[in-house]
């Protein structure tokens, strides 16, 4: 079967305390809607840097969350010098050590991740997709640079609808892009 | 069976005459020799650039050739804002027009594309392991995030020796690196 495919670039969410501490009480305001529900790309940015390089222009998704999370790619995270573990999001065990930039403030913690490979569904479509009882699937791009990806958990949400998330080195690698259809399967 | 992986940043390969017009008179350097018989990290680093993005410390890839070539990645072309072809090393058909800075001057001409995934081998070796005749391998790397890398294209030469090259993306979406032992296998 095929499923809508988002190729995810660098980006960072944040607690209400972080926002305000970068942000002060400025509003976070909506600048897309995404295509998980209530999920949006703000207007706020950020930098995120280490002592070997900073990135500018760090995008602040949308709504405020529970915990403060920057994901990077591996490219990304030789650029910065630091070595974040492939983790769920929300699981900040191991996380590496960052610095994040905002107009009024900056914070230092240990909340830089490269999220793993992911379906996000909700429990209606995983019923319909015979995908119950599966932990990981895989997909595959198909291009001038063919592509299998293995590892791609699946995140189940009432909130959630049919999506595979890649990170940008997975996604340009395969030359597959945002809105893209691609297969899945169970391995 | 298991061939030696080399993961391959930006670099570019020049003329006698486009070096002469970056570097003058000063000689190629040897830093570091290559697993390929004969090819090198040189002492010379370029900047490249297009209208949007520069990258500085380029390396230029030693020996002089007999074609100017910028070799970078997918995730680069979107920095750099232009679309170059994948492409085999050496066929510059559709290249991207780039510009590229040496201390004594600078060049612009199309000359940037994105290597294809490629196997370096010799005759001998090729016989050996029941590669002839086959124009495409598949490469699986076997990480927190496994990867089967099709599209992996033969490139035979009395010069080479065996090895498999992928770019950053691929190398770093997979989490693999420089050294590892990589499996391929016939599609």
């Amino acid at each position: 079967m095929k499923v809508l495919l988002g190729v995810s670039n660098r980006h960072i969410h944040l607690t209400e305390e972080d926002y305000k501490t970068l942000f002060g009480d400025e509003p976070l305001g909506v600048v897309k809607e995404l295509v998980q529900p209530g999920q949006f790309a703000s207007d706020k940015k950020v930098t995120i840097k280490t002592e070997k390089r900073a990135f500018e222009n760090v995008r602040v998704l949308g709504p405020i969350r529970k915990y403060t999370q920057v994901e990077i790619s591996k490219t990304d995270s030789f650029a910065l010098g630091i070595n974040p573990p492939i983790r769920n999001s929300g699981d900040l065990d191991g996380a590496a050590e960052i610095t994040i930039v905002g107009p009024l403030g900056e914070i230092t913690k240990p909340c830089c991740i490269i999220a793993n490979r992911h379906l996000h569904i909700n429990p209606t479509q995983r019923k319909e997709l015979g995908l119950v009882g599966i932990e990981k699937i895989s997909a595959k791009v198909v291009s001038e640079k063919t592509t299998l990806f293995e590892d791609v958990f699946i995140k189940e949400s009432e909130d959630f609808t049919l999506e595979l998330h890649l990170d940008t080195d997975d996604g340009n690698g395969s030359l597959a892009k945002t809105g893209d259809e691609i297969e899945i399967f169970i391995p």
